[in-house]
């Protein structure tokens, strides 16, 4: 028995450090300033796999920086797949336990966008006209997606300052809708923000925005009015402005939450919005 | 001038079909059925560049089945970097017009998780302590992500069904929270969803909860009472329970908006709420 266990040290293989999470796995971050060639990666791998098999491991998570893409291919032959990948990196996984099935976290499934509902003291709507994409020659909501870690309000008051030049403070939430299959298999969330302008100079961003102006009476179209059970009663207008589907554009609420509108409406009925006074 | 021109045919290379976006794009979707080798894929990919460069073409967009991983690194080499990834293919990005920064769209940036606000008809509120992750030990609201294309709601009830094996059906969100860096750099929403339970008893899930229970007068931590600018006014309760961060686990609202609570809520001035009538 002895001199068994001696014999085993004498062929230890090389393996990973790991760091373990939360719920039995592990996670291997590869440096991209300490690379290595495929066949020392794979073997590597092999061993590492058998050992934290032995260990009762689960999960196990491969971060390859793309200076490492040619360690891409071994990872996969092991049985890796992908779970995400960022500009610089890939992230791999692996599951053990192969009797149970494998209980890895979801990826990111949401990209949020915004409207901004920046109305002036007259009760004019400021709208844009953008250059490329599926909507150009329409007035609409100026739109645009939320950054990495970026506040959905703070994003609606970016975006209309980079289309419009127009400075603008946060107000309140209108309403929000949730769509699918909307880019990639992924799913969109839609934010109408309602916005205070601080100044009424409009500077259009040349690079995007065909024309940008502030509308008397912009034209609406309004879905369905009333209630949506998705997205519950507290928020009532479900069905809002949404950049790629032109034919439900925009909806408009009270700052008291009621849907106003119908398929255009004319410009003496448009509401005056509470914000702006 | 002639024979320039018809000597220039002997030369043409193999080029990637493709198919053009919206936006002065490319996109190559590789076939796993149709596997290639690195030198092909490598020499096609300089050829296709080329090609798409003259064209005036800005962004290019290929498709790698995980099958094709063996193409990761020539892409790679060429200058193309990760836009996204998921289980079975990678998708990668490069930009001809170099003078000009990229446009390409952002990736998904968020993960939607939902709570469970389920209160039968004695104003007791369903909760759960989990087996393991972050918080275990504690008692909580049933608490998941949505899946990719399902909806807020539904996911809400889903994972109620599955955790504690009750019946419910949608009423109305409570109150959503975004926050930040909360899993490989992404963001969450967390929305809560008050359900109506459809029957009665219990029958938890042994695999991820530990025990299940209605309880009267759930002790409840309220981290800020009233609005909550980043999200707007309509939606008061802006501090909401959040899986990872026990310290600001659970606000409770009224069916009305109005914040509730404190520190710890006892049990005889736990509010009844509107959904339980």
């Amino acid at each position: 028995m002895d001199s068994f266990e001696e014999a085993s040290i004498d062929i230890k293989m090389e393996i990973f450090e790991a760091i373990e999470d939360n719920y039995g796995g592990v996670i291997v971050n590869m440096k991209k300033e300490e690379p290595m060639d495929f066949l020392k990666f794979h073997s590597m791998l092999k061993a590492s796999i058998s050992h934290w098999r032995l260990k009762g491991k689960k999960g196990v998570w491969i971060k390859l920086p793309i200076e490492l893409a040619h360690l891409v291919n071994a990872a996969v032959k092991e049985g890796f797949w992908y779970h995400h990948a960022e500009a610089t990196y890939l992230m791999l996984v692996y599951w053990i336990p192969h009797e149970i099935p494998h209980t890895f976290p979801a990826n990111a499934s949401h990209r949020i966008g915004i409207g901004a509902f920046v109305l002036n003291q007259d009760g004019q709507v400021l709208v844009v006209k953008e250059k490329s994409g599926k909507i150009t020659g329409t007035w609409k909501l100026p739109t645009g997606v939320v950054d990495e870690g970026e506040d959905i309000c703070m994003a609606a008051v970016r975006e209309v300052k980079e289309e419009t030049g127009i400075e603008t403070e946060f107000v309140e939430l209108l309403a929000f809708r949730q769509s699918h299959k909307s880019f990639f298999g992924k799913s969109d969330l839609f934010f109408i923000c309602m916005l205070k302008p601080l100044n009424f100079t409009i500077n259009k961003q040349d690079a995007e925005i065909e024309e940008a102006k502030a509308k008397l009476g912009f034209s609406v179209r309004v879905r369905a009015k009333g209630e949506d059970k998705s997205q519950g009663k507290r928020v009532k207008a479900a069905q809002v402005a949404h950049p790629r589907e032109p034919s439900r554009l925009v909806v408009v609420t009270t700052a008291h939450g009621e849907v106003h509108g119908g398929e255009a409406v004319a410009p003496q009925s448009f509401p005056k919005l509470a914000a702006s006074s």
